[in-house]
């Protein structure tokens, strides 16, 4: 089949309200009726589709109860009213109220984030291989803010069949100087583009991107859950505020254990 | 004419290797033969190719002193030999060593960034409508690192034409619930999606997108220096170690001044 030499970034139209009911992989075939698909195509996948049909329900009065079993550790708190913490959450992703999300859910619940992302990827991709006989690569989103940067954008919190990463590392750029450092984060980069499609309307939380072929790599161990930096390697995993804090309740405590004899000399 | 309903990302291929004695216009109106543009679409462009054409090229000795000009205030320190610091550069973004860069630059130089991307977006937007007699919208694209998350991804340094945010604050969802916070960052978006095509392969340092009509706003005063977070309202405005120490000084120094008279019951 011709191609464009680029990517096309295409939005599933007519998927359900998803409810546990649903088959995600049986409505996204449905919808893909017309659409050509091919090994090298890559579904993005909202995570909230994904809770609502393995059932991650909660009543909305628990809403406080589910961001706290969620919570691992508090990075950062927000100040003034109704002012939700930014945690990381129990997929290690650093997050806003855990990820807890109320929004587009009908009555009084909130969505939890699917129990593992990373395998409700790669079921959907199995279901998807027995059903139309190819290997697509799969991510599943989120959408986060960021420090330094105002608004939000859609991050990989799930995904089967993708290489995370453009990896340049030991590779030469177009002078021939040696590339140490630079690693594209792939997956994320692809659910921040198919944010573009599913988040121009309400109602699209799917989206095919086709002609990533080099980035799909079917039965790959990479998982989007590896994408979190490991704790001691990431210099702010603690809010200023919250790290200023401990640092001046530590200077105060080593003061009172004597371990500090002149504080003007430190 | 016809389009698909999703977006396509079309790398320009057979850009020259960028110097100050050419016209990016010129160029990528000539790379542009035979694609359709329409009003809607978007040319993210990589801000290395906007500073060779504004000869932004420094020695490569003085590398440093480049770093310390562009850096308006150190943000966090990394550890180990060769670490840079990340800093909030001249332009508002928090980068490694300032953005400065030297990959992909021929010779014994390294790149500054341009001095202000907007008005180079601007002026770009600019010289395509008076030759294509259309109004593109520009984003100008620039590779950082995230804090939590390993890798990077591009952002908007540069925009002219288009509206940053998908600003659906004050709106309702599809649960008809009032959306408080979602603000999706479309710009950044953008930037992060074109890099899927120019990162796939060296020498691809522009990409056009189209679909994106929604967002191209024609004469906007939306500038991508915007998004940058105020200093005052960053919850990681100073890296967990460099804020640590700062509150243990400032500890000490209170101790010292007698304004803790007992540091046990602090």
């Amino acid at each position: 089949m011709q191609r464009t030499p680029g990517l096309e970034i295409i939005p599933l139209i007519g998927l359900p309200e998803f409810t546990p009911d649903h088959s995600l992989a049986t409505e996204i075939v449905r919808s893909l009726v017309g659409i050509a698909v091919d090994d090298g195509d890559v579904l993005a996948v909202t995570s909230k589709v994904v809770s609502k049909v393995e059932g991650c329900f909660v009543p909305a009065s628990e809403r406080a109860e589910l961001i706290e079993r969620d919570t691992v550790r508090v990075v950062a708190r927000m100040r003034g009213p109704n002012a939700s913490a930014i945690v990381e959450n129990r997929l290690g992703v650093v997050a806003a109220a855990a990820g807890v999300d109320a929004s587009n859910v009908a009555g009084d619940w909130v969505l939890a984030l699917p129990e593992d992302p990373d395998a409700s990827a790669r079921r959907l991709a199995n279901e998807l291989r027995d059903a139309l006989g190819i290997d697509l690569g799969i991510v599943i989103t989120d959408t986060v803010g960021r420090p330094w940067r105002y608004g939000q954008t859609d991050i990989a919190i799930g995904s089967a069949n993708v290489a995370l990463y453009a990896d340049e590392r030991g590779g030469k750029d177009t002078a021939g100087k040696p590339l140490t450092v630079t690693q594209r984060c792939v997956a994320d980069e692809i659910a921040a583009a198919s944010d573009l499609v599913k988040g121009k309307t309400a109602g699209i939380p799917v989206a095919l991107v086709r002609g990533l072929g080099e980035y799909v790599v079917p039965g790959t161990d990479q998982r989007a859950r590896h994408i979190n930096r490991d704790l001691e390697l990431d210099l702010f995993s603690l809010g200023t505020q919250e790290a200023f804090e401990e640092g001046y309740r530590s200077a105060l405590a080593a003061v009172a254990a004597g371990k500090v004899l002149d504080p003007r000399a430190e």
